[in-house]
């Protein structure tokens, strides 16, 4: 047990690691991360997800710039997870079946939820090596410009980016909110009007850590940054369902205005 | 190094586990569970997920017939992984802010991956603890009632749900395809025409895996199962999109048929 639970102490002390030395991944550590990322479980058998690892500097560059963060391009090892029933649609076609209900959205969201957890698990081995990780969502600020870059094709979805490394910064790690406020028993619990308040010492903390950290040193608050990121969008962003609908998916919306 | 490597043996032997001892789990593990799901990376910092712990019997059995899987009400522990936009919106209004954006679709993504990642990331603690793990995906056979039966409130919506406990089973660990059709370098690649003839070896290992293992042997191919699977749907999965959109997130759908 001894053993296991430094890897739940690797859990606790998780940080994202955005800088990172220069020097390469071997080999036999991403073989090693590639083949945690394929023995992921995954949502009835059909290992709905792919893995998309970015070795060209151009691809790199077109990444960093749908990203926003310069960032992007310097990362080690950079990977996009795609949610991917194009396989498997394929795969039945060649059988002489239609495949059709590949496009259908709860295969979509098997496929999503495949790609999330491959990337987990792989940040989870990544960690357990020593090394750093850091998600790139903003992979999804033009879903329909990444999908171009990496060539996606129907019944495919970019999901996520990660960045892995040797790190080569060492952060805090950022305080999170309390549990009272993540964890409910059987059904959901609302705490109208009374959020602020229980997050009062939350906020304290995440000044203390904006004000105490080595670099970008800010004055902020947890419910302040809250507030100001639900007050606007990014319209490609916003616009995701479009290029889910792109990709050939079928919304199946009945009812919706 | 050797302790961590014994995090990833863990990993590459990950097999799903339907079978627990009635016992249930300590309180000091379950803490250790929830605190790792707590840890897990969020999309920039927003902490958009939430956990319905179920420990109603009613609740249980509820959750068991929209899964249509009796031993979803046996699990020891039995948790419901949201996507959770609502505190987020409620935090922006508490000060004066609409937190409109709180039911973007992008938003509704992100929420979506959090609860992802942290299931993964339990999963992987649980594991290291020596426990089992399983998902139900399930959960979204229904997602309308999944929503009804645990009183998630606008903005929130159901992602996966997971059952773990001390194994009681120890299950073969399961086939997965080819590498080279999960990872691709820089853009996607199609084997149109040559799917069935690459997983020719894995209909073989999958075959010779349903026909050995313990429990539930038949005779069966991955190919076969994905052809099945992709020639029919279950209309309420289908139609998740309504579910979304009926829990108050705007599709925001231009030019959408």
């Amino acid at each position: 047990m001894e053993t296991m639970n430094q890897m739940i102490e690797t859990q606790l002390a998780h940080r994202t690691i955005r800088e990172f030395k220069a020097e390469p991944l071997d080999q036999g550590v991403l073989d090693t991360l590639f083949e945690a990322g394929r023995r992921t479980a995954t949502s009835t058998g059909l290992q709905a997800s792919s893995i998309i690892r970015i070795t060209s500097p151009a691809v790199k560059q077109g990444l960093a710039e749908i990203c926003r963060q310069e960032y992007v391009a310097r990362v080690p090892e950079l990977l996009v997870f795609i949610a991917d029933q194009y396989r498997n649609r394929r795969i039945a076609m060649e059988q002489g079946e239609s495949g059709r209900h590949a496009g259908d959205m709860d295969r979509f969201f098997q496929g999503f939820t495949d790609a999330c957890l491959m990337a987990q698990n792989m940040t989870n081995a990544a960690e357990a090596m020593g090394l750093g990780a850091v998600y790139f969502g903003s992979i999804l600020n033009d879903p329909e410009a990444t999908v171009k870059l990496l060539g996606l094709p129907p019944f495919t979805f970019p999901v996520v980016g990660m960045g892995i490394g040797i790190p080569n910064e060492d952060p805090q790690i950022k305080p999170k909110m309390a549990m009272e406020l993540r964890v409910f028993e059987n059904s959901y619990e609302t705490y109208d009007g009374k959020y602020l308040e229980m997050l009062t010492d939350y906020d304290g903390e995440m000044e203390a850590y904006y004000d105490l950290r080595a670099t970008n040193r800010r004055s902020d608050s947890f419910t302040r940054q809250v507030a100001a990121k639900l007050s606007h969008s990014i319209p490609a962003r916003a616009a995701i369902m479009n290029a889910i609908a792109a990709q050939g998916f079928d919304l199946n919306l009945k009812g919706v205005k």
